[in-house]
């Protein structure tokens, strides 16, 4: 489907946010992932697990159900299984059959996210999850938190070509993060197995609206800008801002710097959950201010998103798109997810 | 359609509640049965009257529209049709063509029901009405009252299945009219031609957060509770809450009884109503009381029914079900509903 | 589709409404037009264009957007087209490729309205518009003025329909402009090539409840109702009231005019923009109170159309009809479209 080959939707055998950590505690939550149901909790000992979320019951929510030790119970008829996705329990008998099962999902604890594998368990590797120290995770001084969780209603890779193609800041952000340059200067893209680079080098360009209003600082800016693409849909982001050449006395000194994460995760093929988090960085953020700040840019991504969702379901099927120079960095994001897609149908070929 | 064979969604040779009759005025409602478009309204003589709901005119809806004596009046262009179906009245011009007509359903008031018969008209028996005897309806000092209707977004099966196996109320309803042992003790089922009986004895179980509540009790409690099944779906309950044997001075003596009746609908293939009935019983219910300590309890039903279609709609076509010994009883519920359809299936058949 | 054959839908070398004049602006508006997404603005010199409202480059709404100069400008990532449909311009690059480009669909300011031709670009003939001499839009003292513009959801022709059949008056609005007289009189048709004309000339009939209402009077009214269908959707109204020849004194001098414009345009398969206007006459009628005695009157043609959509949803297909002698000018408008499409058709095939 859009943008992808007809019939690939999103690929399976890799990592996706399933939730931030603070979301879930010994009370289980419901979400659904690549189409499927899934329910997360927390057992005894603080462990975060992922199962199936159906009640092969009678298809009840086991998200919408409770949690009692280590298992979790239905909230219907209180059949209960185990972490490790066998029933333990029947209310009503003694007897309870050994193929009585919901499936589980590998499920790794990593930053202040909760990752999922939905493809095959034996190909969970968590040496394929995002290297957080890579991204800045760890730099002294600066702390991950949640800022935003949204439900948007399109397909996962419009978020993820949002992301990819940054020349948007210029005019869906104009008024906030954005400024011309960020669609005229050119970027510099280098890709990785599973990572894709994109840096862009801004000289003495405008400041930002969100910088003249904070900062009242209305000079010129050098800017980098730049964002890393962990496939499938994890973005860490950084830009920072910095006096231009021609500041009397600050000339090369910062004046704000920002890291930014996007996680965003395929619930159905036309809905998608966007995670949103920043790094603090000493004084200078805090999560109210980002939340203050970056939520209306956010509200904007998301209905561009959404809008182009709305517009591919009128005009129907897989529109045909004019392609532009800048479209290098979503393009080879495409790709390379295409190729994941296309590797997973090959392997589920039956040999000859 | 889930649960039954693909193909198979509700028996059309049998009643169904359409309303209360207190529904029923000389102003027609609209209500969709088996997916059919239908007007119910008063007669000048009060006679309840069911007619297709679609003006063949123009299609505008009979049920939203006016009746005048004992004619429905087509409130876009005035057409009018008696309650035998025949075009009485059509305002611009004299004559009216006799093969102008609508659609009429049997329709029988019986007890504070007004049931339709959406199949065959002249298999339409009213000797195949719920025994209103049998149920109590007639004991002496209670008296049937309607407490809630609601348009439940669900196939109606998912609410025949909650009433067919009250372990439920051990979990859904474990805050107000549930405990344990309503799943763990076992049920005895008795099958008639049209009824399906359950009845489960309980001894010495705690009272249930309800009893506890209203009578301040919190001592042990022996339960009889009883659920008839009159197919294709009317259910008439009741539950007798006894002062344990332990009791100093009351044991044997009772607490209270409850006396309740169930009727679902199919409206469309995945909508149905739910038409919930309380018999008040001597000075020890009544309406307001219900209305306050039921609504729960009965949304508490729908949002388990309704978040179980959203989980078949999500997990797509007909999810196969792990079976445990209770739900005995809800499977020969299935399976007479199941026998009914293919009966008529079978009658339908062209003779060779 | 109902009510026309399989596979028609709407004529597309037509004049539509697109909007009222006064609705575009330099900030551009989106519409969904026969389907297609479009999006309206004016140029530098205030002349009013419409292009295809989908950006090629991502699929944002161009119709959400922005426009500098004459250019429409995309929200996104910047991409401007002209008037014209070419791109002139990409911010990230200096080349545009003289591909690169929108739809543009021809739009005439005419009356009030901007229309629209959705066909064949050469084809689009400004004589084919409604001739506003002929429906008393120039004449001395009268003013029209746009009221409502409402999203309906039904297809437009339930909203022809309506207007093709003024029986309903007595019956859908017998509380405020209609009286019975309105369905029991005949009316006369006439039928030009693009126009069909209905009079209903009503002698001695009471007045209506706006009539009784706002003049007080409760006597016999003469009545002159007309109706002029230009196809494929625009409907010129007027209603002439004046005292029957019973009056002592004023037999025969006017109570009250009114001239109404009526223009549906289909937006979706199932979903239809109604622009109503009217003629604001001398003294007698102004914007204000025309809002407020014609707003429930529009509303009851609205309820009534959604009503019959999913009342054609519900019961599916193609519903057969029962035909009375007052659908004549109904039928004819019908036809009249239907073989509109049907030229349309038989053009689009391939010579042998």
């Amino acid at each position: 489907m859009y943008p992808f080959r007809e019939g690939s939707f999103a690929p399976r055998n890799c990592w996706y946010v399933a939730a931030f950590s603070t979301e879930i505690t010994e009370k289980p939550l419901a979400r659904t992932i690549l189409g499927l149901p899934v329910a997360l909790y927390r057992k005894a000992d603080g462990e975060a697990v992922a199962v199936g979320g159906r009640c092969p019951h009678r298809n009840f929510p086991l998200g919408k159900s409770t949690v009692n030790g280590d298992d979790i119970v239905c909230g219907y008829h209180g059949i209960a299984f185990g972490p490790d996705g066998r029933c333990t329990h029947i209310p009503s008998q003694k007897v309870v059959p050994g193929t009585y099962k919901i499936p589980t999902y590998p499920l790794v604890e990593h930053g202040i996210w909760l990752w999922i594998w939905m493809g095959d368990p034996e190909k969970a590797d968590p040496s394929l999850l995002p290297d957080l120290e890579e991204i800045g995770f760890y730099t002294e001084g600066t702390k991950a938190e949640p800022i935003f969780f949204n439900e948007v209603k399109c397909r996962y890779q419009l978020l993820n070509d949002n992301l990819l193609d940054l020349t948007h800041l210029a005019f869906l952000h104009g008024t906030s993060i954005g400024v011309l340059e960020n669609a005229t200067v050119p970027e510099v893209v280098t890709q990785d197995a599973n990572v894709l680079r994109s840096r862009r080098h801004i000289v003495g360009a405008p400041a930002t609206p969100h910088i003249q209003k904070r900062f009242g600082y209305t000079g010129a800016v050098d800017q980098v800008v730049g964002m890393d693409f962990y496939l499938p849909s994890f973005h860490a982001g950084f830009s920072n801002h910095i006096y231009a050449a021609d500041h009397p006395e600050l000339a090369g000194e910062p004046i704000q710097r920002g890291l930014v994460f996007h996680a965003i995760t395929p619930a159905t093929r036309t809905t998608s959950y966007y995670f949103f988090a920043i790094a603090t960085i000493g004084e200078q953020a805090n999560v109210e201010n980002a939340k203050k700040s970056l939520g209306p840019v956010i509200e904007e991504d998301i209905f561009a998103s959404e809008e182009i969702e709305k517009m591919i379901e009128l005009v129907g099927g897989n529109p045909t798109e004019l392609m532009i120079k800048t479209d290098r960095n979503a393009v080879l994001g495409r790709r390379m997810l295409q190729a994941m897609m296309d590797e997973e149908t090959e392997a589920a070929k039956v040999p000859a």
